[in-house]
């Protein structure tokens, strides 16, 4: 059975779980720390990051994008792209807003800081950092609250990619109760729908030892 | 005519650049500074980063990756992909690689900091990150050297996507004098293919005034 490298609260990782369970594609989750730098995983990702998608004697892949289109492009029953290249190219580039941009302005100040040792490895958070996360968080949920108001999901008419990315990072800053659903309905409507599909099941179960999330986290009409 | 907004010396511009001339398909470049953050830009391109491919009332497409697949999907007579999924992923992950990894780690480092003024609009560059910049390049080059030594292009035997995301960001280190060339002979062999094509040819005769590349830059035969 092919392994999925992962870390519970990486939200690249959560991202190809999502993935990997709308497409009812069976693998094996190992929980790998990356920054221990254990050799054999250096081997098959140079990268050294999590997600890696590996069938042993076969393919690696990595990073989470690259998995998605791979598994878009093999596993075509469940598609999660839609067909117009146009409309492809739109759901892509929230992809990469949300990997990109979301990750380095909010994500990774606020549960890269704060879930730091289970994440990194490293034990001291920035405050500073911790502190632009929150202000980016809001103007960040604006844009979602603009796009859920205009559209059915994030990408267009149909449940895809866009909103697997988007979602793995908020189910993360979920758990920390980071986010500030009060003031963006829309989008904390959108996300209600995103949490309540099967394939988001399996990550609301993850659980940080002697960090609890909020009620609302796991509740699905929260 | 599509217009492609870009920096001279931004690698993911370069990138696009690349592919359009690969692919023969004609844009007109328009030079933005995205640091000024012109508002009719920022409607275009939210992310308000360079490169954006915009059919003006039809499509704006961006980052580079994203442009990379939508015409990958549009203007299939010179495929930049094989057709192979697995041989995708091998690219894709190499474009990721070069995009994010090699960018954080060398080109945000050396171009970014030295160029900073044509690049991010600031003067002050910062000397510790361009010190990492020089051993990181060494370690990535060992790299390149590595696969140009297995396979006949950086991604597999033909020439790829992969192949222009790092030649992209090479050519920008380059012209600054910045690529110990001469330690990784197997990739100064492929990086001298690379910039002998035709569709690299415009980007050789970029200048930045008042800095002069080396001798070598723009000859194929360095």
């Amino acid at each position: 059975m092919p392994i999925l490298y992962h870390l519970p609260f990486d939200p690249f990782s959560r991202k190809v779980r999502i993935i990997l369970a709308e497409k009812q594609f069976e693998a094996e989750l190992v929980t790998e720390q990356p920054w221990l730098k254990r050799q054999e995983f250096l081997h098959i990702n140079p990268a050294g990051e999590v997600p890696v998608l590996h069938e042993p004697g076969k393919l690696a892949l990595s990073p989470s994008q690259v998995i998605a289109e791979y598994l878009e492009e093999t596993l075509t029953k469940v598609p999660l792209l839609p067909s117009h290249p146009a409309a492809r190219a739109e759901i892509r580039r929230l992809c990469a807003w949300f990997d990109r941009k979301f990750h380095e302005e909010v994500t990774s100040r606020l549960v890269g800081e704060k879930l730091s040792r289970h994440l990194t490895g490293r034990t001291e958070p920035d405050s500073a950092r911790i502190r632009t996360g929150y202000t980016n968080i809001d103007l960040h949920l604006s844009y979602i609250n603009l796009l859920a108001e205009e559209r059915n999901w994030l990408g267009g008419n149909q449940f895809s990619l866009a909103d697997i990315s988007a979602a793995a990072h908020l189910s993360c800053l979920d758990y920390l109760g980071d986010v500030p659903w009060h003031d963006h309905l829309d989008a904390k409507n959108w996300y209600s729908r995103v949490k309540s599909r099967p394939s988001f099941q399996s990550l609301l179960r993850d659980v940080i030892p002697g960090q609890r999330p909020p009620p609302h986290y796991a509740d699905i009409d929260f």
